[in-house]
């Protein structure tokens, strides 16, 4: 029996960083936050989630592949699936052929999931990326404004944010069904191209609490966490959209490190309290201030998601040291995998560490930590666009039999 | 020449452990706090500061000695100096012979320096009650209630509560000049003798910001302090108050460990950060959670000051499982120096560990840590009385030559 081609998609999608963080739901169903957030979105070229998505009438149910594994269908991408197939019935007048088809959806992320890298803002973007170009809807739908935002919002909140590029503001919104809490630009990804974010993973033996229960038991036990949302957020929010309208890193590194740090504060403030930072994210951020008391301002900023990992913000001009920095202090004995767009040389940094062992980050002498094999991998990466729309020859399933493609693993 | 004997009068004095926290001063000059703060006077017998004062016409200039050797007088120690001799002028006239004579001063702790057990609260109202003894002044005298408090306090603010035995509040106070900012007894050592302290040294290899200037960075950086000082703590001390009336070990240790999470949640809130919990601390804190929910109740709870030292309260009748379980985890290969009041067998509380590793904190399984040599000492002491005067035998001082005498170290 002859077989036809099925129709495939593929799309790719960015990670994202909070530089104003999001923790905490307002509602649980809709996955509302607490309060609006700001983010960077990180060049695909070194973190991005590559998804497939292929329907026929002759497949037999929908299944999902993650990484080279099949996964059952959990709540959330049930979610997005079914909000994404009413969306496109309501587009299209009616339920049309194509909505009713069940869906091979084949998916990889180009780093390891067990990193911690946030994978799920990445994933659950292109799943409704790709779901959109399967289905012909766009993000800008006259009649539905920002509902792939509201859909993607659903399977992951920081996942609206990675559905465009360059820095996103994921606004709380004001609608008690959920429409108007959506991810709106900034500035696109070439409103500052010297901007570079240094990600250092960290090697972690402990499981970190899951943010989706880190945030609701924040929610329910910590006092801080209800006024920094309703008091203090709005205004960082102003304070670091113009920071990034007027490339003014010193106000945007300042505040970063302090929305990182008063995020942690609050997941410390929860109990049982939620500790995500460990001894060298402890030692990261030490150096951080002392690299900044050397250079006499703000030069780099460190931001902290749920997990140790240090994401490093840091101009062009910098980044060659900063990086040569990480690499003297947290060296690893069998040579730290960079993956980068940027060339770095590999000379210790000599005259910086001198430089750096006499100043003080105001309160203590700086001491250059040293700890071997405690930095595991380091990505490189420019600010980037947002999810992309992938030729046919990048497709992660076979067109004819709908199973996933050998080698769907690009990292 | 035959030499007369001088006066040589000694005390002793406490240290004590805040379970609602002072952290940040409102007028650094008086050093009064943001708000008030409770603590737990911890028995004489395992920590203790002693301090002889001698005085006579003969001695040419007032010194200082601290654990046998001789410091110079800091500011601090001089303003004490300063107000006890005025204190001691106003209420006897004028000022006598005695308030014009120089002193010499010696101190020692019965415990390790270095051990960051918050040596100045002790310190501090041992060198008040030992020169209150020596001007004849008291703390009850009518016409200046409060006088030695607000002394103390502006040695060291936590030396107010250190004056006091049992349970003890320092009142923010009212006044613009400080004077009823003071401490308070909430209950005596007798109110509550099942209740225990395990003080555990963590080995640390870092310098901790100290407590002054680490505060006075939180109060200029943290919009978190602020809130919590004045919207939070006000109901806390309430709560704590009763708690401790009551005998309520749950709502005492859960808000006790509460409010230790909120400190450390502003020091992380305060640009730059300050760390005083390390990775040790963090392991005993999950260690007390797990503790708790295979007993199914607060039976435990732990308490962090500017350091990673943890205070673990607990009812006599869990004592003994509960320092098995911190020597079980917590290893030193040498054998865990232990000085307590209560005897202790060194058996291995398997029962517990076998209860412990299926159990769950509400988030994560309990997993039993295992850190040799990472807690160095461990204290165990009830609940104890405040500053004592000490007989002629126990003087650190040569009544004669006015010299410390060799041996006056007792740790």
């Amino acid at each position: 029996m002859e077989r036809v081609a099925m129709k495939v998609v593929t799309c790719s999608a960015p990670t994202n960083i909070a530089v104003v963080k999001y923790w905490g739901k307002d509602d649980v169903a809709l996955n509302t936050p607490l309060n609006s957030s700001v983010s960077v979105t990180l060049h695909q070229d070194q973190l991005r989630t590559t998804t497939s998505v292929a329907g026929s009438s002759s497949l037999q149910s929908t299944r999902l592949w993650l990484n080279g594994q099949e996964q059952s269908i959990n709540k959330r991408v049930a979610t997005v699936l079914r909000e994404m197939q009413q969306f496109a019935a309501r587009v299209h007048g009616k339920a049309d052929q194509e909505t009713r088809q069940h869906l091979h959806i084949v998916s990889t992320n180009s780093f390891p999931t067990a990193a911690g890298l946030a994978s799920s803002a990445a994933g659950y973007a292109c799943l409704v990326a790709a779901l959109a170009e399967f289905y012909g809807l766009s993000e800008a739908h006259e009649e539905f404004p920002g509902q792939l935002s509201v859909i993607a919002r659903q399977g992951s909140g920081s996942a609206c944010r990675s559905l465009h590029g360059g820095f996103v503001c994921w606004q709380k919104g004001e609608q008690a069904d959920g429409r108007d809490s959506i991810a709106v630009q900034v500035a696109d990804d070439k409103h500052w191209p010297e901007l570079c974010a240094v990600v250092c993973v960290v090697n972690d033996a402990a499981k970190d609490t899951s943010s989706t229960t880190g945030m609701q038991t924040t929610k329910a036990t910590s006092p801080l966490l209800a006024y920094r949302a309703q008091h203090l957020v709005p205004e960082r929010v102003k304070t670091m959209e113009k920071a990034i309208l007027e490339r003014d890193f010193d106000t945007f590194g300042t505040l970063t490190m302090q929305e990182s740090n008063q995020f942690h504060a609050t997941c410390l403030d929860t109990t049982p309290p939620i500790f995500y930072l460990n001894d060298i994210s402890r030692q990261i951020i030490q150096l951080v201030h002392c690299y900044n008391a050397q250079a006499g301002r703000v030069q780099a900023a460190y931001t902290f998601d749920a997990g140790p990992n240090a994401v490093l913000f840091v101009e062009e001009q910098h980044v060659q040291e900063l990086v040569a920095l990480v690499l003297h202090c947290f060296p690893l004995t069998s040579g730290m995998p960079i993956k980068s767009s940027i060339a770095f040389d590999r000379t210790s940094p000599s005259a910086l560490l001198t430089k750096l062992e006499t100043s003080s980050d105001g309160e203590r002498a700086c001491k250059m930590p040293h700890f071997p094999n405690s930095v595991k991998m380091v990505y490189v990466s420019r600010v980037g666009g947002g999810t992309r729309v992938l030729s046919a020859d990048k497709a992660l399933v076979d067109a004819v039999s709908g199973e996933p493609l050998p080698s769907n693993n690009d990292n």
